[in-house]
């Protein structure tokens, strides 16, 4: 099974949603747009497994802060301002009651750090199955406001001409830890849109990798996104921009600006450290995302990342 | 660990978040409740385990039907309409991609057959430990509106002197499949609320057994709740009225009525079969809940059912 062509499957089945009842986008892209009552309603839910997405053994508090970071952060790649969040948990029959109440007390904690107070959940014990439960499995649910004057940002809004940036640097999260101690990116995106209003395009988080969420953003705007290797900004440890584009985990932005909008290098936000913002390429004619190394040669990113290598 | 202490636990810790931002009620009751834009939002989301709340092996159709069907129910027990939902499955890595479809298909399905489309979800993939991959893990979240002129009916509502009545009846739904099929009790609910208005009390959805559920609106509202075992009303199988009341997984709605109200016995709503609505009890001064049988011999109810035998 292939999460990511499941995904789009559904999203395309879902197509005839957009627009019904309460429904402005629903299916495949971030969050869902929802009418709702200051501006539309954004609503996001991701999961956090044990083993999968954290080692077994990894502290309560960082396990929380990723749970909850990661809707969040798919609420920046809206442009939007997290509101409330709801937190499941399906846990191992053995966990100590200590254990479970301080995971839910941090999860609630990180929660109202990032604006969107615990308002609700569930926690649910898990059967052992020859003596063994599964991994714990962790849901969170956000809910934000859409940006007040540029309204929600789709992947969907990249044209060709388009300048594509990326916010930070990215490589190897998984391996630094950084996964574990992301800033989700809301106040920096609250900024481009201010900034920049309908002349910020597609925006995206980089979740899966920068090759295949790029894809995404190609896949649903009907374009090409060319990545310059050399401009792409790699942490200390990244191997190549490459490998770096493949590897997932970064929660950094991915957008694209329309021609000539002009950005600095960074995004300075008071109250929060600046943030690089650095151009790596182009919208262009066509479809997929190539990255196109210094000797000029381009390589199909597209389907790089993480899922690629778990095809079954 | 235990599930109700632990909820119980955060629900406590919760009780500032009550009356705060977006927050009218939180974690405690069947749903929160939050500020939206035609009077108020709720919010719920419920786990639907393999091996815990189905047998592995159950008809994919009548999984994904539960899933919605335990969440449109908390949404019933709010006597709230149901809007739109959004579903998560971890899912072990040897699911079929036309297993996985299906599944989420069924769940879309359920949710626009009961008024709340599926906008949005996630799924994972989960990591096998030692060649097994843990139970499919799905979770379902349901948003509604709460009833026009009641509002949302709370757990904390009850009084001494109110009556207390059941739908339908209650008993081995586990062991009889209707925990599979049963018919969440939205459209009874808002004649409830339409016929009664301020003189409907507290109300709950029966998931975890009568003596327990009654023993929560017991605890929220500072009383006690008294149940005459002869009315129970037993569906064929039950095997007596103490073990219906713990035997849980009934979706039945259990609710307190100011005294005299006056009720039919059975809520008829146009395109619905008929309900019975049963009166089997009272609210006293005190606190947990009790069963009395024919001789006057009253047992302790409030941990009765499935949760106190899966203490650790």
């Amino acid at each position: 099974m292939n999460e990511s062509r499941l995904l789009e499957h559904i999203a395309r089945r879902s197509m005839d949603l957009h627009g019904q009842g309460p429904v402005i986008v629903g299916p495949g892209d971030d969050c869902a747009v929802l009418h709702g009552s200051s501006g539309s309603l954004l609503i996001t839910v991701d999961h956090l497994i044990e083993g999968r997405h954290y080692e077994p053994g990894t502290d309560i508090d960082l396990i929380a802060r990723k749970a909850v970071a990661r809707s969040v952060s798919d609420i920046a790649a809206m442009a939007g301002t997290p509101t409330w969040a709801l937190a499941t948990g399906a846990l191992s029959a053995d966990i100590t009651q200590q254990r479970a109440d301080e995971l839910f007390e941090r999860m609630s904690h990180w929660a109202s750090h990032w604006g969107c107070p615990l308002v609700g959940g569930d926690i649910a014990l898990m059967p052992g199955v020859a003596g063994r439960s599964g991994p714990t499995v962790l849901t969170v649910t956000v809910a934000g406001h859409t940006h007040p004057t540029r309204g929600p940002v789709l992947r969907s809004a990249a044209r060709a001409g388009d300048e594509v940036y990326v916010t930070g640097a990215i490589g190897r999260s998984f391996a630094s830890g950084r996964h574990l101690r992301f800033e989700p990116r809301v106040a920096q995106a609250a900024w481009l849109a201010d900034r920049l209003g309908d002349a910020l395009g597609a925006m995206i988080d980089l979740s899966d990798g920068l090759g295949r969420d790029a894809g995404r953003i190609a896949r649903s705007s009907g374009v090409r996104v060319e990545i310059d290797a050399p401009r792409l900004p790699l942490t200390d440890i990244a191997q190549s921009p490459l490998a770096a584009a493949g590897d997932g985990e970064d929660y950094e932005l991915l957008l694209t600006v329309r021609a000539g909008a002009g950005l600095p290098g960074a995004i300075e936000v008071p109250g929060h450290a600046p943030v690089a913002l650095t151009r790596i390429g182009r919208v262009v004619a066509g479809e997929g995302c190539v990255i196109i190394a210094a000797d000029g040669n381009a390589s199909d990113a597209t389907n790089l990342g993480w899922d690629h290598a778990n095809d079954v």
